[in-house]
Order: C-alpha cells, then structure tokens, then sequence
C-alpha cells in the first residue's frame, strides 16, 4: 500500500479465503473484519467504550451525511473523526456515492458529478470526485473511498447502462487519484459493472491497475440472487491485485458474509445488525429470535444461550420485548449490543478457521443451524 | 421501621437537614439521596451498571405505568423488579396517584377510587387503594407508596377542594395498611393540603399516626412559589415522626433539593436531570448550558470542566451538540448520564457537608455561582 502509515500482510489462507492484518496509523485491524455503521460519527446509541468491548476494529462513517451536519470543517478544526467522535481506532468513509447516485428521482447526474436536493434542507448541492476526495480527507478517516456511480436496481439494469455507469466510475478514480492531498489516508477504488460478470472483470482489471490503496465492490446486494452476486464477486476478485484489501460494500446477512468470505473479500459493513436490533431480531447461532414476539412475555432466558455479550449476562428476553414495546431507548440499545456482539464473534470465529484450515466446515455448520442457503 | 428487612439510621445532623443509612432487602442507601425515574422499570437509555457506576442508589418505578405495559403479573412471575429489570439494588414505586387522579379530565375520583380511561388502550380502568397496593406488592419494589389524591394546579386551588382532597387520601391511607399483605415492602403515606400550611399541618399529623415506614409529601412543584413551598414543607416536617425517611415527590431542580434537605427532607426524585439531558440542557456547577446552541459548534471543552463523569471525560461539546442536532440516541444518552452524575454528586457533597456541618456554606455558595435564590 502506498499511503503512509499502512501496510496490508495476509497471514493464513483456506482456499480463496484469507485472514490478513491491516496496519493503520489509528489501530491494526484482523480481517475478515465487520464496521459498524456509524452514519453521522456514532453508532446508535452506542458509546465507543462499548464498541471497544464488544470487539469493534473499526468503524464506518458517511462522508455524504457528515457534509450536511455538522460539516466536514467542524470535523477537521475538532482535529478529524477520530478525536471529534470519541472512537480513536481506525475510520473507514463512504463517499456517499451510493446515497447521492441512487436517489435518482432526486439527483442529475454527467461527466462531472452528480448534482442533487439536499433531504435536509432542500437546497442543491454538487458532489464531484475531487470533492468527495477533498470533504473525506477533512474528516480524516484511515480510509477514504471514491465517489463511484452505483446503478440501482442492478437486476433488470440493462448491460449498457450499467457498462456506461462502470466506465464513468472509472474516470471518476482516476480524478480522485489526482485530486488526493493526504499521504496519510489510504484510498481505495470501487469496482461497478452491474450484475454482468464481463463488466465487473473488466472493471475490477482497469480499477486494480490504477494503483488504489485497496478496493471495494459496489452495487451489490440491490436485489440480485445469491448466486448470481457469488459469479460477480469471483469475477471480481480474479481480477484485483492480491495484495490489496477488498472491501464488500454494504453486505449483509450472515451468510452473505461466509459467502464473501469464501471468495477472498476481507471488510464489511452493514447496518442489518443495529437496524434488525432496534427492531427485535436478534441472531443467534440457531437462527433468528424475534423477541418482540407474545411468546417470550415471560421468557427468564437471556436472548442467545452461551452467548458473551452485556445483553445475554444480564438481561431476559421478557425484559427486552417489554423494552422494545414501550419504545424504552434501552431496549434498542441492548439488542443491538448484542447483535455486533454477534457479528464480531462470528468473524473471530472465522478468522480462527481460516488459520485452522477449517473456514469450508465452519460455512456449513453455519448454513445447516440456520436453515439457509450457505 | 416496621416492615421487615428495614431499619432507618440518622447519622448526622447539621440544622435541620440530616444524613441517615435507610437499610433495605436489597441494600443501603445513603440519605439525602436522589432516585432516577425508570418509568417503565428502565431509566431511558440508560443501562443498570452505568447507574451503578455513576452513583445511583435507588431507582423510581411507576406503578400505574407497569400496570399497564407489561401488567403486574408479568413482573411478578419474573421474579419482580429486582430480576426482572437488572437493577438489583433498591427500588421505589409510586402508586401512580398522581398521574391518573391529575388527568383530570380523563378520571372520575370518588370514594372508591380513581376510574379513568387509559391512555394506552382507551380502556377504562379503576384504581383502588388496595388494588394500588395488591399492584405494588406484585412488583415487589422495596418501598411502595399509597394511592393519594392530588389536586391539580394548587395554587389556585379553593382550601376546600384542597381539604376534601387531603381527608380522602387520608382515608385512603387506612385502607392501604389494611390491604397489605407483604410484610417485606415498606409502605409511605402521603402529605396533602395544597397550599394551606394548616392543612399540610394536619394532613402530617395525622398520617404520621397512622403508623406508616416513611412518609411522601405529595402534590408540590405544581407552581406554588419557593417561599411559598418551603413554608408548606416546613409545617409538614413539624408534624412527622422524626424517626422515619421523608420524601418529596416529583421535585426538582438543584435549589429546590439543597431547600427541602435544609428542612430535613431525606429522599427525591425527578426528571430533571434526564428530561433536560435529552433537550440538551446540561447541569454544571456555574449553571446550565444549553449544548445546542450554535456557540458550541466548535468548542472541544468536555461539558463541565472538572466533571468527574464518562461523558466530561470522553466528549466535546461540540460532538454532543452535533449528536442532538441530527437526533442520535448516543446524544441524549451522553447528556443523561452528565446530569445524573452532576445530581449524584451534588448529593455526595450534601452528605458529605452536613457530617462536616457546612451544609449552609454548600447551599449559599450553591446558589451564588448558579445566580438563582437558594
């Protein structure tokens, strides 16, 4: 990697699967690894120390929103996300690629950005690549990502749009490769190319050679089949340079992440497990428990049995359905402990296997308990 | 103390404000002491080992409120609060008096009891002093206290609606001790009178006869003026055993605690410190700062300097103005436990001040650096 402070050293292989180190100067991060999604600089409801606790490496922000509030000025004068926000381990943004380009109702977008309607104010705004890459190194997070355009709906996207979207993106990498300042931020591109496995190696091989940092995969998880995204994601990976890490943008479900994994993809973000908490679905590693349900009212058992996490040493299922049915704001936040606590432990669990040699086991053991496909 | 597992210890004096050792089933508190609202059986957003850590002592349950979401029943096959909540240390639960008799146009009050129609349901319900009673011993709080009958808007309350009021509850008290049935709950009778001293003299008197573990003094804060207020608590507290806790409900802000402990109160609770939290209204010793305001946008000072609390000691007020100001639960959470701990400390230091008999210098110094009257 060529931005200072960084170094990317993968350390034990099962198959395509791969377990890596990825040094930054806020914090090493163990991959296979899952960012909780902190939208405007705080995970709902939950505080830093917790995260810590829990097992966070590292946390996901979003560029497009932070802009809107409080600005990425406030950001930067507070000396950047990780002293403004209390997380001072390793930050990931998004450029808000995804939020700006597939609000398409709402935004035009040519050669030179998108231009769209603030939801919060109303008013316009421009979002070009040099400016995606100008607001991110502002905010300061370890990792910055290129403003790409992701084609929605990518299932019934015919090829040539989604060919047309793919080539922009690619010029827009190229702008963000020249707009960047920073030496001590990594970069990373994005490989688009719809739901056409031609386009996404196409993609992936003119994206990989421009010298990124690492690279994500964008446009996915929009609709499309779990077997069709598997082609994709192969397709992908073939192409991008080894020695990178590859980053699953916004995926997914537990065994989206297995999946992924199996293919060689090291980072992940998604907001299934805040999201599905504040909702009353929690994982557990025999399925899904929706705990808002009558019968748990008097249900003494913690949600998850053998589980390590806050919520299963001192809470019921009783206690936390009464929670969520006053909208106490407690409960929100117990059940999403709770459910990183289930991602992180699934991914050391992961990488364990993958040092082990035992990742096929541990995919299968996963989907059987589940009753899903792997 | 007569109820079985209590004992009530005065431990020093200073004038008339006294610190004491109130012993429970289920731990000691030191008194004066300040009990956090968890409506519902949880302080919003606030977890039991946070209280814990941040110095609560006891915390305030509603009756009325559980009796409606998840039911009395619920709580008492769980075992009661205690288990059912995570929070196994002391708890109170008020009868829920004031909130259906002060819904005025939603209750009929008669002899009887209270019938209103539920807020939640739109169902009519009818609430007795025994009925009050059977709820609380189901819940199993440590303290429960009587159904009263609140007068609404005091201060331009005739005496003799004031009056009736206060002989009700009284003859609701008796009905109370009748209709107990555990013998390890304290019971509190309730002072009423409105704003007449005379009747809060006899209302005292005479529900101190009654035999009660401690006693409430009901139906204040309701926007009588201060002098007005500490004139209708000093009467109150001439008149009841010296010898049991005292305790003024649904009060207040800091001057209004420092006033009623200068009289010999020994317990309150209020939302103050949470409600404002959540509106962005911090406590600090030289006044309230309103962390919302456009002023702290860039100010990386903690929120009170010197603040001994996981917020002052983590966060800017510039991240928690952005908190609040895009709605982020982590926001009112971080504020909360700010203004709980500013209550629990200023509590320490009151102990603390009258074992050191300075509990006079404490409140005039109190009530110079905050600008307001003692």
């Amino acid at each position: 990697m060529k931005a200072r402070g960084f170094a990317f050293e993968i350390t034990a292989r099962d198959g395509l699967a791969r377990s890596a180190r990825l040094v930054t100067p806020h914090g090493v991060i163990e991959t296979p690894a899952f960012m909780p999604v902190a939208t405007f600089g705080a995970v709902r409801g939950i505080a830093p120390d917790e995260l810590e606790r829990l097992g966070a490496q590292i946390l996901l922000s979003n560029a497009y929103h932070l802009h809107e509030r409080p600005g990425e000025d406030v950001v930067a004068r507070a000396g950047g996300l990780h002293s403004f926000t209390g997380w001072g381990g390793p930050w990931l943004t998004d450029s808000g690629g995804f939020q700006v380009t597939s609000l398409a109702a709402r935004a035009g977008i040519d050669e030179e950005g998108v231009t769209f309607r603030s939801p919060h104010d109303g008013r316009c705004r421009t979002l070009t690549p040099e400016r995606a890459v100008e607001v991110q190194e502002k905010l300061g997070a370890d990792v910055a990502m290129v403003l790409d355009e992701c084609v929605s709906d990518d299932v019934v996207t015919p090829t040539l749009r989604a060919r047309a979207a793919m080539e922009r993106t690619l010029r827009w990498a190229e702008r963000s490769l020249r707009a960047r300042r920073r030496v001590d931020q990594a970069l990373f591109g994005i490989v688009q190319g719809g739901c056409s496995a031609a386009l996404r190696r196409m993609s992936a091989r003119a994206t990989g050679a421009l010298g990124f940092d690492g690279h994500g995969l964008g446009g996915l998880g929009l609709g499309e089949e779990s077997a069709r995204r598997e082609e994709l994601i192969a397709a992908a990976q073939e192409e991008l340079p080894e020695n990178r890490p590859r980053y699953l943008m916004g995926l997914g479900r537990p065994t989206d992440l297995l999946q992924a994994i199996a293919l060689g993809v090291d980072f992940f973000d998604c907001v299934i497990p805040t999201r599905n908490g504040r909702h009353g679905l929690l994982f557990t590693r025999s399925g899904t428990l929706g705990v808002r349900n009558a019968r748990y009212r008097d249900d003494p058992s913690p949600p998850e049995e053998g589980c390590d996490c806050p919520t299963c040493s001192r809470y019921s299922r009783a206690y936390l359905r009464h929670l969520l049915h006053v909208n106490e704001a407690l409960g929100a936040r117990l059940t999403s402990v709770h459910n990183l606590r289930f991602y992180f432990r699934m991914l050391e669990d992961v990488r364990a296997a993958i040092r082990g040699h035992t990742f096929g086991a541990l995919r299968a053991n996963a989907a059987d308990s589940r009753g899903g496909t792997p």
